[in-house]
C-alpha cells in the first residue's frame, strides 16, 4: 500500500492526492509537519519537504509532487493527466510549474506563513501589509486564469489536465485560509466550482487542520 | 531554428543548453535580462522568467526548464537523459528538482543576488553574513553529492542523466561567481571535472557576463 507523508494544507500533497484520486490509486495518509524537522523524515527526504510517497512492500520512495505525478502517468493508464501532443504536454507542464512555483511563491506560501504558521506555531499576529500585497498578487493570478478559461476549455487546453489539479490544489489552500474573493473573476470561479465538485476533491474538502477551522463556504461545492 | 532567451548566468538556461547540447539540437541565443521586466518578454512568458525557448517557424514557445527538457526527451531519441525504469526516472526527477529548487534557493539564488545583481544592477556591497550562511549551505549540498557519488556511478544512479546536468548547471554559476572550495569534497569535485570536460559544457565555459569576469580556474577543465 502507498503511504503519503503530508499535512492537510500542503498544496503539493493536495496535488498528489488529486492525481491519485483521479487515477484510482489507494493510499494511506501519514501526518508530517515538515517545520518540525523530524530526523526520520529527513532520512527519508533530504530536503525535509512534503509530500513523500512511500510503498511499504515495494521499497519505492517517491519525492517531489511533479516526479510523483510523472511516475503514475508512466505506470497507470487510467485518466491521463499529461496528455496530447508533445507541445500540449509542454503547455501542461508549463502551467503546472507556474502554479507550483510562481503561484505558490506569490500567494500560497505567504498565506500559509501568515495565517497558518504564525497562528499555530509562532502564535504571532499576521503582517497585514504583506497579506494585502499577497491578495493583490492573487488577483493578478486570477486575472490570468480568467484569460486562460476565456480562451480554452480547461487551463492548459481542450482537455482536463494536471495543470487544473495543480492550480486547484493551490487555490483550495488559499480558500481554506480565509476565502478567495471571486468578484470580477467569473471565469476562474466557474472553473473552480467544477473542480471542487469532482469526487477526487471530496477528501480534501473534509480534511481539517487542527485549531484552524475553514470558513463555512470552503467545502460547499456550489459556493 | 530554436531561439533561447537567456542570460549567461541563469542556471536554468544552462541546464537547457546542456540538454540541447547533449541531444545535438542547434539553437540561437537571445539575451534577456529578466530583472528588466521587458514588456515583450512578459507577453511571451507571463512569469517573466528565463529560459524561454521559441521556434520561429513552428510557432512553439516552450517555458520552464523542466518542461523544455521533457519536451526534447519525448521528441528526440538521441542521448536519453530521463531513462531507465519508472523508479529510476522518478529518482532522476527527484534530484533534478532538488537542484532546481533547493540548491537554487539555498545557494545559487543568494549568490546571484549578492555577487551579480548587487554588483552590476544595484551597485551595492554584498552582505557578508548572508554569503557566509550561503557557503555553509553549499557545503551541506556538496556533502550530499559526495554521498551520492560514493554510492553510485552518477548522481541519480548507474547512468548519466538530467540530474547531473541540472546539478552541474547550478554549480557552474556558483563557480563563475567566486569559485567553489572543493576541499573535503573529492567525490563531488571529481564528478564536476568530468561534467566540465564534456563537449556540451564548452560553450558555457566560454560565456561571459559583462563587467563580471570569472576567476581564472573557472574554464579550466582540470581545475
Ligand atoms: N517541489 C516540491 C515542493 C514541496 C514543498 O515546498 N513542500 C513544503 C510544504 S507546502 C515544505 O515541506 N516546506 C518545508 C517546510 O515548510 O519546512 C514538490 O512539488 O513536492
Ligand atoms: N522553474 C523555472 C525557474 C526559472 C527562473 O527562476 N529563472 C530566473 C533566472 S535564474 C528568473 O528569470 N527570475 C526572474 C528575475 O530574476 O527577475 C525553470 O526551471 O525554468
Amino acid at each position: 500500500m502507498w503511504q503519503l507523508y503530508h499535512f492537510p494544507l500542503c498544496p503539493f500533497s493536495r496535488k498528489v492526492r488529486l492525481a491519485l484520486g483521479e487515477k484510482g490509486i489507494a493510499y494511506d495518509l501519514l501526518r508530517e509537519n515538515p517545520w518540525e524537522g523530524r530526523e526520520e523524515f529527513f532520512a527519508l527526504n533530504p530536503t525535509g519537504k512534503t509530500p513523500v510517497l512511500r510503498h511499504s512492500e515495494k521499497d519505492v520512495v517517491l519525492i517531489d509532487s511533479q516526479a510523483i505525478c510523472e511516475y503514475f502517468e508512466e505506470t497507470v493508464d487510467k485518466t491521463p493527466l499529461i496528455l496530447g501532443t508533445a507541445a500540449n504536454r509542454a503547455e501542461i507542464r508549463r502551467l503546472t510549474a507556474l502554479f507550483d512555483e510562481s503561484f505558490f511563491a506569490d500567494v500560497t506560501n505567504p498565506i500559509l506563513q501568515e495565517k497558518m504558521k504564525k497562528r499555530i506555531i509562532y502564535r504571532a499576529a499576521p503582517d497585514s501589509g504583506l497579506l494585502r500585497e499577497t491578495i493583490r498578487l492573487l488577483h493578478e493570478h486570477l486575472d490570468y486564469m480568467d484569460w486562460l478559461i476565456d480562451n480554452r476549455r480547461w487551463l492548459a487546453g481542450a482537455q482536463l489536465s494536471l495543470a487544473d489539479f495543480a492550480a486547484a490544489a493551490q487555490i483550495s489552500v488559499v480558500d481554506y485560509l480565509g476565502g478567495v474573493d471571486w468578484r470580477g473573476h467569473e471565469g476562474a470561479h466557474g472553473w473552480y466550482r467544477v473542480m471542487k465538485s469532482r469526487p477526487s476533491f471530496r477528501p480534501l474538502l473534509l480534511d481539517k487542520m487542527e485549531g484552524l477551522p475553514p470558513p463555512r463556504h470552503y467545502s460547499d461545492v456550489n459556493a
